[in-house]
């Protein structure tokens, strides 16, 4: 058994989850990061296909050497190796709401930003950016926007995404919105409720507070 | 605590993978089943809405009277609900594996097939294709022969999708297939490996065998 090894790359908010992950099972240091360049697409040579196929970052390597691709999949993996706080829920009923509400989150915050910003911005620039399609990226503009007013409202009558408990939807949600701030997707100021609701995640420690 | 009951639409690739895993647990009878008449727009009116915002089938309602929509989120409901097969791993690192080879599945076959489907042919139809993007469609087709050979690949050493046993991402895999044929995006003769794992899989009672 060697040491939890994590790929990510600073600022990228797919391995900021992970991240938070770590944090809130006090496991950070009980891990090695290895920072992937992206700008020098360092995700696309062969040595780091051969450890995620599908070249994105971040990628988990087990302790016993096994090579761990997506949010979701690597979140699955922090919950069940650290103690501290449960991130997918303990009951089938937790369970459940927790990884459908982190889905919406992905699909209607975090990768509906993202993919706006690869498909109708100029993104990370035109060597990085294979087979932009500006028409989808702005159908995404607009569920992003939509996303956002569906989570003010989710959380009108809520202080967490789901199951009533801070949980892996809420780091999800948390740096879905930093990115639609970078993509310059601002929340509105009418939004009051995921406004409130961000400024309490903030002051969490896992999440930079 | 009443009946759990899913909301389904009959011969869609989505509420086959929920039926696959109640059948998987021996649970089908423990569950009330409600059609929604897609073709009609009943996925589109406010009564749907309400059990599920995002209007898609499947749903799942918990004997508690929680909605719960997303395939990946309604299986872990009936995989922790139930006793049987396990669909969602048991360790650290089979939940890890089994979570990442299920967003494969779904990203590389059955999204990308499903994508390719609505964006770039007639789909449904003019009344309930919304938004469509034939590039982004096209681009999607491009993607799901790719994920088709990836899986190929990965199914040369294997017998199981993940972690050495069935699970959910066979699952979705299998009517990721089925979704690709009915979207003519057929297998090569050359992917045997495919091949020769759907065949095996079509026999299992759960996956209509």
């Amino acid at each position: 058994m060697s040491k939890i090894t994590v790929y990510e790359t600073t600022r990228f908010p797919n391995p900021a989850r992970v991240r938070a992950a770590l944090a809130e099972k006090n496991a950070t240091d009980q891990v090695d990061f290895i920072e992937i360049d992206v700008m020098a697409a360092q995700h696309r040579t062969p040595e780091f296909y051969a450890i995620n196929p599908m070249g994105t970052v971040p990628v988990l390597r087990t302790a016993d050497g096994q090579f761990i691709s997506e949010s979701t999949a690597i979140t699955e993996y922090i919950d069940h190796q650290f103690e501290g706080t449960p991130l997918t829920g303990r009951t089938a009923e937790e369970r459940a709401e927790i990884h459908m509400m982190q889905r919406r989150a992905e699909n209607l915050v975090l990768d509906a930003a993202t993919s706006y910003f690869h498909h109708a911005t100029p993104g990370l620039g035109p060597t990085l950016e294979i087979n932009p399609c500006e028409q989808w990226g702005t159908i995404q503009k607009a569920n992003a926007q939509r996303g956002l007013e569906y989570f003010d409202q989710h959380l009108q009558s809520r202080d967490f995404v789901a199951a009533s408990q801070f949980s892996m939807a809420d780091i999800t949600l948390f740096y879905g919105l930093g990115f639609a701030d970078f993509a310059k997707l601002e929340i509105p100021d009418s939004l009051v409720s995921l406004r409130a609701w961000r400024d309490t995640m903030s002051k969490r420690p896992s999440l930079g507070g």
